[in-house]
């Protein structure tokens, strides 16, 4: 029996209304479930993004409890606000809920977003609710950026090419999970991590400021690598070229433990990965923090290239979510 | 066949690209297509709301064009700024798109909502694109408000209850469509007009923020009027009592001849329509503007009524979308 819309944002309205008070801070002229929330805005210019999560699509049901798929579509909305060299202010939810959604489960995800609000500086200050025929979440983030932001399209030639965070651990966390390996023959820890990587990603949201004036070029790495780096090759009208040793020393040992698991390459996992929220960037070599690894260069012309011992390959093809 | 995102993407980035770039006004500081939209915020204070549009919740396909379905989805989303007086300054979209979406109609769509972005000053400024089993359409907006914001809750006693806008129209064209009445028995033009509620509604811009000092409390009426008077009277701590020859009045000449063709009450219309997108408001009576049509009175006490010939009624049930 499906839970009624009324049902659902009455709980919505009681658990987000606590956590949203207490971390309103004075930011927030309303309490929840007016036609609007109403803010004061963040200083600088306003940083405004949204992202979706889809059953069957981004994750089937069975794979993540209700804190987790909180998290997940929590963090994977905000990745992009720390991504132009921002900080998250505030949060809309808009929830789809299929007939298989309960009173208690959404009481765990409501409970788990305030959490996650909390520990982030940004509340989730109002939404929407409707039925679904797959449970569909939908989160809008708004953010505040003192200074320029950092866009895609800008990487210099002589850029170093940055990477902040990790890839492929959530790929193969989902292949865990779409091959139901619920008994690795590998190591156990390796397999933790690599679901942690899937199930609950963090978005890079200190990094992401401290790169405004250091960074050139900045973007999330939601898509792959491989995806992303062409698309900021092409938007910044350069030649991304990465240096395979360099992204071979920046696999983790958990991702190697794996994919020897599974069957896969390290490598392909960490570049067709995707849903792995880290950052890519560009910048000066001197300007280079030491929590961003070097990964490559960028050179004059177009086009995105893995490079070994002088053999240079083009990067192309690309990960789509859950398939 | 279903589209690809990455096609699907394309094809919104070329077009509300072409539109974000005509109506920015130096607002908006990135071209589409970077992690998030950048932007000046608005003067004073942020309103910030979301809504969705669910094909078989909301609508049916074949009721619909990709025209008409932009608008509705457009105009049911920005009718929560008007009900704060605040001013639509930009929105993002989120998309859904299921198996039977082609090319030409997102283009369609999408050209619907660059139009709709032009004549309302609120561009779609970014968004995101996934599969769905249905389709989908979450449109997030953000306005100014230059005051304080009018909030549901601050009715009182010794206002005047005004209507602004109609109620009823849209529920006699849901009940239009999902009849099948293709050749109607009644006026052809009452029909019309009907559907044009329902398909095209249009969210109070103009009247909204002109209550700002006027107007005590206010919302938009979304779920009926039956309902939207009893919540705006429990979060007021007041009661509300309509008066029904006044409701009577303020009925359209259309709503009273479809109802007759529908075999239905048309007050019953217009208290249980849903998806007016009116602006329901209290005030002192002095400081009512000529467009805002007075429906009751706020009394101490608690509940909503109507009345006629002094007889009351108590207000309760309602509506839910597409049931």
């Amino acid at each position: 029996v499906a839970l009624p819309e009324s049902s659902a944002l009455r709980i919505l309205t009681e658990e987000l209304g606590d956590g949203f008070s207490a971390s309103a801070n004075g930011r927030f002229l309303l309490p929840l479930g007016d036609d609007c929330a109403v803010m004061r805005p963040p200083s600088g210019h306003l940083a405004w993004t949204t992202d979706a999560c889809v059953e069957g699509h981004h994750f089937l049901r069975p794979w993540m409890t209700p804190e987790q798929l909180a998290h997940k579509s929590f963090h994977a909305a905000l990745s992009d606000i720390p991504a132009m060299g921002a900080r998250p202010h505030a949060a809309l939810c808009h929830l789809g809920l299929s007939g298989s959604i309960d009173a208690r489960w959404l009481r765990r995800f409501a409970r788990a977003q305030v959490g996650l609000g909390r520990n982030t500086g940004c509340p989730i200050v109002g939404g929407n609710v409707t039925s679904s025929a797959v449970l569909q979440i939908v989160t809008t983030v708004m953010g505040g950026i003192s200074g320029a932001p950092i866009e895609r399209g800008s990487a210099r030639a002589g850029d170093d090419i940055w990477l902040i965070g990790d890839v492929g651990l959530a790929r193969a966390g989902l292949l865990i999970l779409q091959r139901n390996l619920l008994t690795p023959r590998g190591s156990r820890q390796s397999f933790d991590v690599c679901l942690k990587a899937f199930r609950t990603p963090e978005a890079r949201l200190k990094e992401g400021p401290k790169l405004l004036g250091r960074a050139t070029a900045m973007m999330d790495v939601s898509d792959g690598l491989r995806r992303d780096v062409a698309k900021m090759a092409k938007m910044s009208g350069t030649r991304f070229v990465l240096d395979e040793d360099c992204l071979d020393s920046l696999l983790r040992p958990e991702l190697i433990a794996c994919a020897d698991v599974l069957g896969e390459s390290a490598l392909s996992l960490a570049l067709d990965g995707g849903e792995d929220y880290a950052l890519l960037a560009t910048g000066p070599a001197k300007r280079r923090p030491s929590f961003a690894k070097k990964l490559g260069t960028v050179e004059p012309g177009t086009g995105a290239f893995i490079q070994r011992r002088g053999e240079r390959h083009r990067l192309s093809g690309g990960f789509e979510h859950g398939r």
